[in-house]
């Protein structure tokens, strides 16, 4: 059997997600849709992780096992040509076949990005999250600092799949500013939990806005209370970068 | 009567151009309806100039006259609440009561961006024209030294809405280059023929792309024939960045 890795970039406003599901559209149904189609076999695909409905991808990998003739380079052009245009392949290529999409993922990056200005956006308003309250940038990047490390952040943690354990280690957590007060949370860690980034963007933008004092950040990090954090940041500002092996 | 001037950020994509249209969608028909439905009156909007289906705008100017208790700043908020997603009211001020939005209009700039990469894009993919094959930038920025200056635009005028002069002042015309291969042509004139961006760039692509020889592009300008140019560009990759007066 060959293996075949996928590097896959897509706009997650009209899916429910990355996972299969039964009666909503998903990113991975498409692609196992497509896949079935090219090489006539029922194709199952192992994502590196799921993204919630609505979040973005410029990096999500997943791999795929079947008996073909037909080349990487083919797969990811025949790709190209049968799926939607909200789903792209950037990359197919041949790995060996214990490779696990999952299982192998040393870390993942996420951006997080907001728009912080008086005018909401018409251009480009599904890949941001709009905030016209000034944002203390030094601020929010302050509380930050704490993330890095190995830490719990079961208070980051959504409801919904609860993991068994919630420690996980944070490698890098920064905020960036563009032109146009575009402001990008970038973070990287061994694993996520579900809703972790949203979760941590909410709550620094609590801080940001002045609702939530800096030092209360680190207080609800240690707390491991879901209920003390701040609010999860709209799905549509969330973009899965890179998943590294 | 009070004059307020708009200053518009658009999405183009669901729309059939700027301008009202008994049947279809139009960015002005959206403007005009929620200003009636503020003011309880019928308005009509006065726009710097149309733009085509499919294209964008970031800053698109309008102006209209309305007897309203309404201060301009209101006016902005209310649009903005009742406008849908893909407009957005940038700025809303007085202006004395001959200003004119078209007449008075001294020159436009005009973005059009070219995504030049190998494999398409998902995220963003309705703001730029995404090509595949090599494009020699150097080639095309050599060629579109030509354009500046006072020269008949006639070869790069659609059909359509021919008009009587096809003279037009080109203050700017330049390719800049972004990370991750993003081209962006910018040009700035005292007036555009309709599709003359579109149509200046399909041509410069064919030259970028070795299809036309960069010293045939001058002949083509010089010539006044539309049926030497090259294609049309998409809509999708040409935004209306400034209206200056």
């Amino acid at each position: 059997m060959k293996n075949f890795k996928l590097t896959i970039e897509y706009d997650g406003t009209a899916y429910k997600g990355w996972q299969r599901q039964a009666e909503a559209p998903s990113v991975q149904a498409e692609l196992e849709g497509a896949l079935g189609r090219m090489t006539r076999s029922t194709i199952t695909l192992i994502g590196a992780g799921r993204t919630d409905a609505g979040v973005h991808a410029l990096g999500q990998v997943a791999n795929f096992r079947c008996e073909t003739r037909l080349a990487a380079g083919e797969i990811r052009q025949g790709l190209n040509s049968l799926l939607p245009r909200d789903i792209a392949i950037r990359d197919c290529c041949r790995v060996p076949e214990d490779f696990h999409a999952r299982f192998a993922a040393q870390s993942k990056r996420y951006h997080y990005r907001i728009l912080n200005r008086a005018m909401r956006a018409a251009i480009g308003r599904d890949y941001a999250w709009f905030i016209h309250r000034p944002i203390d940038l030094a601020a929010m990047a302050a509380a930050a600092e704490c993330l890095v490390g190995l830490h719990d952040f079961k208070a980051f943690e959504s409801a919904g799949s609860p993991r068994a354990h919630t420690r996980r280690h944070v490698m890098q957590a920064a905020w960036v500013e563009e032109p146009d007060r575009r402001l990008t949370f970038q973070i990287e860690a061994d694993g996520f939990l579900r809703g972790m980034v949203r979760n941590i963007v909410g709550t620094l933008v609590a801080v940001g806005t002045g609702r939530l004092d800096p030092s209360a950040f680190d207080a609800i990090l240690a707390s491991r209370d879901r209920r003390r954090a701040g609010i999860t940041a709209p799905a549509r500002g969330l973009f899965l970068i890179e998943v590294k092996y």
